[in-house]
């Protein structure tokens, strides 16, 4: 199991629960074949019984999948939400003028099979960038998915799959969580292997809570939460032309209380570090936390830096104890480091003491790493800060998935 | 071959030449074995018949290995220098109050053998991060290679063998260039086949020349070449705690012809390219131009990009034609792409028009990366400047290299 974040001080009653965003009342959803790809699952509805807010958190690549941009310029429009569309198999990335026809045809055909202006659907696409959507096949998994509309675990879990493109594990998390005594769920569904798969492109998370509050306040929840989970974790640094995480909340005035954070956190960290765990390739996961730093966004740099640095990872892979990697990778960025104050722990025991003093040895340090969930902790000796990051090992399977995806 | 820059307008007489920086008039050197790795030369000294001035670049990362800050002092008392002293399989990097003590020793011993100030030396290491340098071993090395310095190709190859770590191939390079009718000569010898080789640490290179010229002059042309050439390789996106280029001339007042700056460039970009041919576990290279940008910060941070890539990487070694990986890894860098203006050519052929339109086929780009050294050129529609990358492929071999160098 991948470490969590660092412990908070403040307790909040959280449960978990199975069901992802399909343990949301009011929502209901499908995943069905839509013949995109040859055999699997690949087109999901999700349909709120209730006008929903929603708030985003995109790809900044320059690069923008048609999906990404007319859904963006749906949140732009102000108004209210009724339903999600995501297919697998195509990213409609790269696809020109069509590729926005396609996008916009997928909301209208959603919205008229639904009743609801197309304008209240998001849509995204994973997959192959560079071919253009097969329309008609989508226009039939749409009415099939549409027939097939239910509440809990089972369609989620479907919905879940039809998202997925080199996953091998349908991602979905859900938590309980308390404002008074009244109890609200929030949930979601996730897929993501490699920042861009094999010739696919993609993380992307949908959730939603039956907690109503205004959009403002969604979209800030959802960005703090993002910041400490989705953009602290890396398979291979690569950033793809349709990440996006969407969140769906009932309108309504009013701030959300700290619990809502809390259990929106925890929803996308678990989403997150499934993605971890189900990296390309990947044999061990990596949990890198730095602490005494000077400031979050310092303590954040950092540990990005160590979970993406290649030869960390191949390291890792090989077991090998080279705490070098780990340090060099940390003063690459330029963040800030002190090297005279940084020490380094590994799954709990003083590794390497301030002023680069060795104390596990190199039998003791390769013993701690032949586990699969490795956990370092870097301490700056800076100040008070810290923040967590996320990874795997960079291994020949990787390399393997991603040069022979055709074979 | 690795395909060169674009090709400038002006045209310089320039004539390349063996023997790497032991071609330089006035410059001896040996190669030898000390005993700091088991069986290999691993201690390279250069020695200048004349005072010369010094420039350098040296990494940025926070993390400085002690050769490298103790030669940054000796640099910047402003005096002249008269050798260079560098060992391999140990990088004296993360060595404490000890790894700077021996730095200085280095030095010190050097220049009492050659009857030069310690401060006329420039250290420099590569090797293991974390373990101290055998000075016994040093000590007795330097008296071995100071009785052995010869001018000349024979010694400047054993330096250059001397200062390798996972290098498969030494490295030189040499030029002749003329100032009227008077003929110079710059030359040089490198070494890195990984940022961070396993367990080792940089890319290391020495240049220099018997045009006099004063320190600025040679530190301004020094930082171009080294921008246009060291600085737009990648073999795994790593930065070392040793990375440094030195350049030496004799010292005199006047400014350098254009002619200098020429052979220079031709010098570093020979060993920069040698550095990727050689990159570990590499079994294609690729050249990366980037064209029409609107300035060259723009084409250098786009060529990096992609030449960064473990997508691109990963696909050139399944000689996958994913030009989806190449705009997406363009676009991540957000240096202002516009995704309406850029088309892509492959090894001198229109690969995908603008508008995101394929003109070769699937399997005729399959076809066109089989070959060894692939040429894509990346047109960004914007403006008139260009800059060109160089990187390597990504393969199995580099990720068994770098997880199990000790079995």
């Amino acid at each position: 199991m991948l470490a969590q974040s660092l412990p908070a001080e403040e307790t909040v009653r959280l449960v978990a629960v199975r069901g992802g965003i399909g343990a949301v009342p009011g929502v209901r959803l499908a995943g069905v074949h839509a013949g995109i790809k040859p055999r699997k699952r690949d087109l999901a509805v999700v349909v709120f019984d209730e006008a929903q807010v929603c708030a985003s958190v995109i790809t900044t690549n320059e690069i923008k999948a048609a999906p990404v941009l007319v859904s963006a310029e749906h949140i732009a429009l102000d108004g209210t939400f009724q339903a999600i569309v995501c297919n697998s198999g195509c990213a409609n990335a790269c696809t020109g003028a069509r590729g926005d026809r396609d996008a916009r045809a997928t909301a209208r055909q959603a919205g008229a099979l639904l009743k609801v202006p197309a304008t209240s659907v998001i849509v995204a696409s994973t997959g192959v960038i560079g071919v253009p959507l097969p329309m008609d096949r989508v226009q039939r998994g749409l009415e099939r998915a549409i027939d097939q509309l239910e509440h809990g675990l089972k369609s989620s879990n479907d919905a879940a799959e039809a998202i997925m493109t080199t996953d091998r594990v349908p991602k979905l998390a859900a938590y309980e969580f308390y404002v008074g005594e009244k109890k609200y769920t929030v949930g979601g569904i996730a897929k993501g292997s490699g920042m861009i798969a094999p010739n696919m492109a993609t993380m992307l998370a949908f959730v939603a809570t039956n907690l109503p509050m205004p959009a403002e306040a969604l979209q800030h929840e959802l960005r703090d939460a993002a910041d400490a989970t989705f953009n602290m974790i890396s398979i291979d640094g690569c950033m793809s032309t349709n990440d996006a995480v969407y969140a769906f909340a009932p309108a309504r005035n009013g701030k959300p209380p700290a619990a809502f954070a809390k259990a929106l956190h925890h929803v996308c960290q678990d989403l997150a570090l499934a993605m971890v765990a189900d990296g390309e390739g990947a044999t061990k996961t990596l949990t890198v936390h730095v602490t005494g730093a000077k400031d979050l966004a310092q303590a954040r740099t950092i540990g990005r830096a160590v979970i993406n640095s290649n030869l960390v990872r191949t390291a890792l892979y090989g077991e090998d104890p080279n705490w070098g990697r780990v340090i060099a990778a940390a003063g690459a960025v330029n963040a800030g480091l002190d090297p005279d104050t940084w020490s380094l722990l590994l799954n709990g025991k003083t590794w390497v003491e301030t002023g680069a003093i060795e104390v596990l040895s190199e039998a003791e340090a390769h013993r701690e790493l032949e586990i699969t969930d490795i956990v370092v902790e870097l301490r700056l000796g800076i100040g008070d800060a810290s923040a967590t990051a996320w990874g795997c090992d960079l291994s020949k399977d990787y390399v393997r998935i991603n040069a022979n995806y055709r074979t």
